[in-house]
């Protein structure tokens, strides 16, 4: 894996506003956590070693079969499980810049890059752009390669009109990776899900070792797809929310905030860097940014925020513009 | 992975007693449970992407440096990291009859079995038998293996005297899997570590995906070792009702319970099958049991017990004495 991920709050102590996930970090889960509590004896038995009674949940929300499901221990099992599967493939391709993990997973099981690369990889949306391609265009992508792998992860934080999970399982080589983690603003429990047609599961299945997922991660499911739950209350207001910090971003002279179509986007600084800025925020004012530098194709000057309460939003700003305006 | 492991709660209902899996039922986790609950917070938030807070805290306790300690979702994923940062080297071995992941994890990677191969997988104390390797003995091998791989899950359920970890880590070319799971009865949580030579836990965090770990998982872990918590209250006390067990299984007539080091045996029935008395006690008492006729080498006749308390011990040889006087 690589240094430098976003939300590493664990580094710094002191943090009191927090931009660098991609997650609504204020969904209300005191229901969910209510629930857990109740349940905390999970802990004292295996949990299942294929969690089957969480796919059957989720095959059925979908109108799909159990069998073209296989849970995993959060989106990046998927994301690991997909690369030691196709191994053999060995060429893959991915659009940047985007999350880094897809070129660590390839890496670790020996791919090499290609333009018509066997598994082709797709962050939509994307992380870290807020970028979405159409369904037009994961359809002329499918074309392309042996396998086209979508991670859905952030498929609830875009108005974007994106196709069913149903709808696109009928293109026969699109793999898609769903997050219950990004979805309900879980990461700490770890988990989502792959689906695709049942021969791509069982052959996944064959090679995810037993008890992948934690009994609360399987808990938590269940609970909150048995319960409807949303992990972002109001999403209109949210992206409505985004496009004013953006405003008040691109305002700020030496900052540039680029068009996105969900919660979260990029930035640059000029002519400090992110790091510089980073730094600063989380010294000064206890906030916590991403360094996006570290992504492959950006520069030492790009950072990343995802969108929180308005208070916040305009805090952030302001500090950046104090940052900018030291000599 | 196979069907057929321990511990399958989950595909009963109605279940009393649980003799199924390795690990003691009657642990107090209560006060884990309360900590839990007030931190559950920490499911809104990524886990450390590679668990340090806590390695440093295992090595702390063995007097070793944090560099020669890695933390897996278990020891499960331990066996699979191993497997698969090896498999360059082609080739292993394994004791039998033993758990059987480290075949899976093996045959997963394409390695083939040989008696000299690379790496040599030891579980000690052993599973399903209940056997110890001496420290020895366990040198003996480590010279004849490139590897030797001791998985120590069992370590808390033995009164044998088995060699500290920081001895064993002079031997160069032992790994060891040493599991949290076990030791404090959370099989739940999914969470255990590696214990070598810093450059080998360097190779297998490079094939560690990031945010393996659960946030509750390392919660607990740091809670435990904090609060120098033991799983299993009275290690003496229970192997003599170990004993007891075994004496009352051996006075009926068509079972035999072998002899064992821990808190678990394995033992025949005859002249019916494993799979008929586990289905008998599941129905008409509610007990479950480990039908271990799936370890290679066993037969249909082989099953595993896990002492429990003395009014359940004294109630699974009566259901089994009940079920050999059916006609």
């Amino acid at each position: 894996m690589i240094d430098g991920h976003g939300d590493d709050l664990y580094n710094y102590s002191g943090i009191r506003m927090n931009f660098s996930s991609n997650i609504y970090a204020h969904a209300d889960l005191s229901e969910l956590e209510a629930h857990l509590c109740r349940r905390l004896d999970v802990i004292r038995s295996y949990p299942e070693p294929s969690p089957r009674s969480l796919s059957m949940m989720i095959a059925h929300d979908y109108g799909i079969d159990a069998d073209e499901v296989l849970v995993t221990s959060g989106a990046t099992e998927a994301i690991y499980l997909i690369a030691q599967a196709f191994r053999e493939r060995k060429t893959y391709y991915v659009f940047r810049p985007t999350f880094s993990e897809y070129d660590e997973a390839c890496c670790l099981f020996g791919y090499e890059e290609r333009a018509d690369g066997a598994i082709c990889w797709l962050c939509n949306p994307n992380n870290p752009t807020g970028g979405v391609v159409t369904e037009g265009g994961m359809i002329e992508a499918s074309t392309r390669h042996e396998w086209l792998v979508v991670d859905f992860s952030y498929k609830d934080y875009t108005l974007y009109p994106l196709p069913t999970a149903d709808k696109l399982m009928r293109v026969g080589n699109i793999i898609q990776i769903h997050s219950m983690t990004k979805q309900y603003a879980i990461p700490g429990l770890r988990i989502g899900y792959v689906i695709a047609s049942a021969s791509v599961i069982r052959l996944l299945r064959r090679q995810q070792r037993p008890w992948a997922v934690n009994a609360l991660a399987i808990e938590a499911g269940k609970w909150l797809i048995g319960h409807q739950v949303r992990g972002v209350p109001d999403l209109s207001a949210y992206m409505g929310e985004t496009e004013r910090l953006r405003r008040l971003l691109n305002a700020i002279d030496g900052v540039e905030a680029f068009p996105t179509l969900t919660n979260f986007f990029l930035c640059t600084i000029h002519p400090r860097t992110a790091g510089e800025l980073k730094a600063y925020l989380v010294q000064e004012h206890g906030i916590l940014i991403r360094d996006a530098s570290n992504f492959c194709g950006l520069t030492p000057h790009h950072f990343r925020l995802a969108t929180q309460l308005p208070e916040e939003n305009d805090a952030v700003v302001a500090a950046i513009a104090q940052f900018l305006q030291q000599k």
